[in-house]
């Protein structure tokens, strides 16, 4: 062995798509210290079913633990459950059309892997959940917006810009979209624009991705059906999680739709299924019945919290602030006055404690200064009430 | 909008790399009932510390539910535990230079996304763990394979492929090698091999993945020190897992090594961290203080079913196959001779309920017809003795 070692470096050894990857930038809070923060769509924790979950641990553990803690597939019983939910909805669902993943974010991820070469286009809303969009520009996709307004995504803008794409022969891999409570608008899609969206991804053979994380949380207004429900063809991936329902932290989200997606998901799912322990925790909670009720809780809990931070805002934004009144979720949608700069506003506020997501954190296009997106699930309802009237007189004192 | 549907499919939409996946193939058992599976290295479930899991989730559901179930990093005194235990056996670790994954197979399987262009060179060992190694094929790694007898890979044989590949101008990725307790073969390599190893790695700039699993299941001779304490330049990634010492089923693993690699594979991780829930479940039951007695008790408990086996081995099988007495771990390889083919041999057992892995699951190259490997870890002793008597049986019939 020669006694002189050349200069090599561990970074030489990266791929290319390693070497100049950047850290992804999560929410940094402005201020050191954030008093109230509208900025992330975290769940209540008073009310995560902490004992319910206790029981269902100790009973796995008591009774399950050679399966549950062994090397294995998730509980059975899990996709079971998460059939039996999805048919509730009228989503065709069976075991061959569902995989379940740590987060429906894993799913979500893992779609560039199965439909983007770098170049193929992607459609996405304007403005959008980022966090995911993200991950569809890392894998070199072209990204297209389509505008959202107050009844989700525009289904005529999008009918003409598949046309359009469709004349310059290019055939877009898929449609993400959150039709039900929009993250960040907190818009639902009415029955008609579903209704031609779904015909429009027959007619251009486009997929749909359908986020629907927030379904189950409907505080007024009827029931949707959900894309997936009125797809006849096969055209929308349906994806859901119990991050809003259950926990986040039990990180445990789903996709169901055509089978050789699925098959193809769990191929570049590298680590295999999810934990045997966490699933079948998670399904015995399910299967106590307990889910629907606590819901309802949940339910009754967000409408409060919504309500408290519209009438929160009627009483202290200037009245040329626009907010958006939701009929289920997590999100506030506000849209500024042509004077105010979501950034500027940011930083004004953030020196008095108060967080938001800026809307320019919602686009992929670099819109979005004209708007903020307000979470009023994490925080309690007391600083509901005091961060929008601090958040209140700091827009005053824009002027 | 037409009436008419083009035919359009949605496997027309799938990228390239998705196109024409197989599913993968697990050790499909050839026979419908298996007695007695040798086959795979389960953890032994009368060793699961369920209950001081359930006393652990128990307290973090009660005490630290807030946090355990919302979205957020995984458990910080899980880092610190786990840096604890590296430091504990020599590796530099701090948080920089850790990352926790749903099992140390996913993170072995980001590997190629940091390092693997098609054509890069991976090396690996013959025989392997060709779970992991699977995944360096799919990305299109050209593998080499370093032969291993009973003192783990042949350095020398490396050494003289490190050359021979510098000479043509191309430097492998890495070396993906299971210095202790290997899988398959059990060997363990000696000090003045793994000294070599890490100096050859340093002197053509390949970075080492020591894939440790079984360490810690030390039946006789002394402690090896791991590739990573030996290295003095950061050209080891070090990977471990919780499933040997604590349960499969909770799917923590990690890696420790240089901080760009752990920042690169923590980029690729696409889901992010690892759940909240699980790793404040993990870290209380480590903080107090028993997983050590437990390792204790695991040990003797494999000790007691390897010797079991090894002692029926001697008694059962012909004089002329081979078996690997390992110092740790779950597996003993056995070499058959000229006139048995392991896969014949599987065919005949699989009459008889009793399945092993073929050495020809074992090898990326093709070889290993002349090998078995059996598990000792899952089967109950009783089963173990009348297992092999089995064997030794079908063994004797082939000739």
């Amino acid at each position: 062995m020669v006694s002189t070692t050349p200069a090599y470096r561990i970074t030489d050894l990266f791929a290319e798509r390693a070497k100049n990857l950047a850290p992804p930038t999560y929410g940094t809070e402005l201020s050191k210290i954030v008093t109230v923060s509208f900025a992330y769509g975290l769940a209540d924790p008073i009310l995560f079913p902490h004992t319910d979950l206790a029981a269902a641990s100790a009973v796995v553990l008591a009774e399950e633990a050679p399966i549950a803690l062994n090397y294995g597939p998730p509980s059975a019983q899990l996709y079971e459950q998460i059939i039996l939910r999805l048919q509730a909805k009228g989503i065709a669902a069976d075991r061959d059309r569902l995989i379940i993943g740590y987060g429906s974010g894993q799913i979500l991820g893992l779609l560039p892997d199965v439909f983007v070469e770098p170049g193929d286009v992607v459609i996405v809303e304007g403005p959008t959940f980022l966090g995911v969009v993200t991950r569809f520009v890392h894998a070199g996709a072209r990204i297209i917006t389509i505008p959202v307004d107050e009844l989700g995504m525009d289904v005529d803008a999008l009918e003409v810009t598949l046309n359009d794409l469709k004349k310059q022969g290019i055939r877009p891999r898929f449609i993400y979209t959150i039709p039900t409570f929009h993250n960040p608008t907190g818009a639902t899609m009415p029955l008609f624009r579903r209704q031609k969206l779904v015909a429009l991804a027959a007619e251009y053979g486009v997929l749909i991705v359908e986020d629907d994380a927030y379904s189950d949380l409907r505080f007024r207004g009827e029931t949707m059906p959900s894309l997936a429900t009125l797809d006849q063809e096969g055209w929308v991936l349906y994806v859901s999680t119990f991050s809003k329902i259950i926990a986040p932290g039990i990180r445990l989200g789903w996709a169901c739709g055509d089978a050789t997606i699925i098959e193809r998901l769990a191929m570049f799912k590298s680590e295999g299924t999810v934990g045997p322990f966490v699933s079948h925790v998670v399904a015995r909670y399910c299967a106590t019945g307990k889910l629907d009720n606590h819901i309802q809780e949940l339910i009754a809990c967000y409408k409060h919290k919504c309500n408290l931070l519209l009438e929160a805002i009627a009483q202290e934004f200037p009245s040329d602030v626009v907010a958006l009144r939701p009929d289920g979720g997590f999100f506030v949608w506000c849209k500024l006055p042509p004077d105010i700069s979501a950034k500027a506003l940011l930083m004004a506020a953030s020196e008095h404690g108060i967080s938001f997501l800026p809307g320019t954190r919602c686009y992929a296009n670099g819109q979005g200064d004209d708007a903020i997106r307000l979470a009023f699930s994490f925080q309690p309802t007391q600083k509901i009430v005091e961060g929008i009237a601090t958040l209140g007189s700091v827009l005053r004192g824009l002027r």
